[in-house]
């Protein structure tokens, strides 16, 4: 058996996540990749991926990998995957792995991007990979109170509710909030790019974290209060989740 | 009467172009305007814009007027269309016009702008506003066999078949082909714009350039080949039709 290992790019607008979700009429993208894994390899593969992700959230770098008798090269299995999938699943690379290499167990550390167009400008081709805040954003100040979330704490007022996690700790090794321009033809536009890099990631937990900021940015809470919502271990202190259209995995490191 | 002048953005991936065409399923971008505006304005009103652009075609700037007892000034105008009119249609600016201009008939030149993706890397995100291209393109040779389109000469070589204008003589006051980069996150891909600005588009002229100059720089007609095929006037001489994805009106001149 060869352990192959995917690097997927997707554009997760058209899609129900990841993973099969009950009573979702969107395919998902886990569900079409096994499909065209099948008709090439002639032969059922289970695919596993770093994490799900949730519908409407994107990925620039989803590793993945599965098991299987075929011989085919990595390089014959990238290209007949790229001709056989919709033109928003991009198969970045495909290599053989480790036997005992696990997308999800194996993984270190993963760093999500949540990205926010900070204008009163509407923009009809930022609008599925951004999360439009027309209010003004203090940036300074979501710089310095995105600092409190570093390090391993308890992240408990950013986790969904009803989430089934049986610890709540984890460690942020990055956080940063910076401001970029996305050109386009005679256009720039001002993003904010909110990265975060932690060893795990609660339900939510990124959404939750990019919708606070962005409460902090706007003034609706002030300097300090991050700290005291994040001790607080209670989800309802926290700001509202922010739009999955905004959410991108960027990267996972092993 | 007023004359109001909107400038108007659009990703063209889920409409069936600018004008109703009979047949489609999509809807098109003139109807939802139209139609948000009869709502606004409590009045039914009639958009012309600079020119129809086909299905799928995008705009970066898309002029267009109509005329209206309302008196509500632009800026309310634009912030009430900006927020009935779907994510995909943005209007960047509303103003008031000489009551004789018409966005059509009073344009001047209108600039096109073709995007190819020119690599092997499928990109998930760039899928909906460009053409791939997987075999390298000679942009040298693009470039020089471009510029023998400029100026004041017969297209019918690069006009549709069974079009209506009364001649196919138009100015090409400047065309460039250039390499560009589009940078998303950690990767980079090489794009290539073919930017054309003519006094006058004949029906799919600007996609059946495109798609010649492609087959130019794959290496199916060679130096010397583009000026047989304008002065042939004949459309079978010429490479296909370039896909509608890779095509945004970029600015129109009044």
């Amino acid at each position: 058996m060869s352990n192959i290992k995917l690097i997927i790019e997707y554009d997760g607008t058209n899609y129900a996540g990841w993973q099969v979700q009950n009573g979702s009429q969107k395919r998902t993208i886990q569900e079409i990749i096994e499909k065209a894994l099948q008709e090439i390899l002639q032969e059922k593969v289970k695919v596993t991926a770093s994490g799900r992700t949730d519908a409407g959230v994107h990925a620039l770098s989803q590793p993945a990998n599965f098991k299987t008798r075929s011989r085919l090269s990595p390089v014959k299995i990238k290209d007949a995957l790229n001709a056989l999938l919709p033109e928003d699943i991009a198969i970045k690379r495909v290599s053989r792995a480790d036997e005992d290499f696990n997308s999800c167990r194996s993984a270190k550390s993963k760093l999500y991007r949540y990205l926010i167009l900070n204008s009163r400008l509407k923009s009809a081709f930022l609008c599925r990979h951004s999360w439009r805040v027309l209010h003004p954003l203090n940036l300074k100040l979501m710089q310095s109170e995105a600092r409190v979330l570093r390090g391993r704490q308890d992240f408990k007022a950013f986790c969904a509710s009803g989430s089934s996690a049986k610890t709540t700790t984890r460690t942020i090794k990055k956080i940063s909030v910076k401001s970029i321009r996305y050109q386009l033809s005679a256009i720039s536009y001002p993003l904010i790019a909110i990265d975060i890099e932690s060893d795990g990631f609660l339900y939510n937990m990124a959404r939750n974290i990019a919708g606070t900021l962005v409460e902090i940015g706007r003034g609706r809470f002030k300097e300090g209060d991050l700290k005291k919502i994040l001790f607080s271990r209670d989800r309802r202190q926290a700001g509202p989740k922010a739009p999955s259209r905004g959410l991108f995995l960027a990267k996972v490191r092993y």
